[in-house]
């Protein structure tokens, strides 16, 4: 069966994105951080249409995250930013006229809105009837294939609790944020119930790879 | 100088101690999960008498925490459990009658109370005026060793947020408690200030070291 696969960068200390989250920082104060390590690596400029980059250890984990998957879900904040003009106007989120999926997203979110078509292929649906709904839409877009999990923190926390994630790969930077959002808090004891089965050592970052039990 | 160096181990959602701690369960449910990785190392199991056991990726980051220390600090929990009798009448703690120091060891409290000398060379000191006057009387007692931050979370903690501890070690553990004790909560922004040197991934456990930067 399809499965759901969430894939998130986490700080030691655990957050997932910085304090102070707005649209000149989308990912919190100091949140850029946890993405520096894939930022060089031609496995992740590939896709954005870019060329050259690293290799290193990180590439097959960033080539697998992309691999077999038909369609995404994510949290209204990972589309649009928390404080952003969402709501009041139509906005297209952060990702341009392009975006880098080039497959159905499912977008939760409290208020409805029409699709919308972007080129190369993304087209974003706003869900509003709460998380099994978006991944059942999710799973039927995605056609046999996996669909992925983006985020943000509270959407990533909301199906783990509900134990929905099937497969899920921590992508732990070795810095301190002190303060921001937390992906693992509330989750309740003995969630998530997934059991490592990988662990690579990268530049800048390590991977650990869980599955269902 | 002598360096404070705290080793530590940590879930992969941010506990060093699951919940409930009491006398039956001295790192609360769940806790010993975190240390099961090195019962059966043979760098592990010298220190306390024990013949053979397993060599793998951790056998020189253990070996390497327990070298050029003279003197220990450790807080009231780790030495006696947080609801444990201490405090009502004199107790000897966890460690028994020959604890596995061997060297003068530091016991945050706030309750006087004369030293406590133990076979093997052990002493337990109990410090009532604080965290720097601690590590004052252990950084003396060490004669020009390091000092080793034994925790628990609590005095992990305080030495953190006073930027006390200029080496750590963190055994990271991909399992995850759910509640519990944090260490990295409450540090405030920036905290801890320290920098990341090294990561060695091993059977069960990742450990990340960080020093001063």
């Amino acid at each position: 069966m399809s499965k759901l696969r969430l894939t998130i960068a986490m700080s030691l200390d655990g957050f997932v994105a910085g304090p102070t989250q707005d649209l000149d920082n989308p990912l919190g104060v100091g949140g850029m951080r946890l993405h520096e390590w894939v930022f060089d690596l031609a496995a992740w400029r590939r896709p954005q249409g870019l060329e050259g980059g690293e290799i290193n250890e990180s590439t097959p984990v960033v080539e697998e995250s992309m691999e077999n998957i038909g369609a995404t879900v994510m949290g209204r904040n990972m589309f649009g930013g928390g404080t952003g003009p969402w709501g009041e106007e139509p906005w297209n989120g952060w990702w341009g006229e392009n975006p880098p999926y080039h497959h159905p997203v499912f977008v939760l979110t409290h208020h409805p809105r029409e699709p919308l078509a972007c080129d190369g292929g993304t087209t974003f649906t706003f869900v509003t009837d709460g998380i099994s709904s978006a991944l059942d839409q999710a799973r039927a877009a995605a056609d046999g294939l996996d669909v992925s999990l983006a985020g943000g923190a509270a959407a990533a926390r909301q199906y783990l609790e509900a134990d929905l994630v099937d497969e899920m790969e921590i992508h732990l930077v070795p810095i301190f944020l002190g303060d921001g959002e937390r992906l693992f808090q509330g989750l309740g004891f003995g969630n998530p119930r997934l059991v490592h089965v990988r662990t690579i050592a990268a530049p800048g970052v390590t991977h650990l790879k869980f599955e269902r039990g």
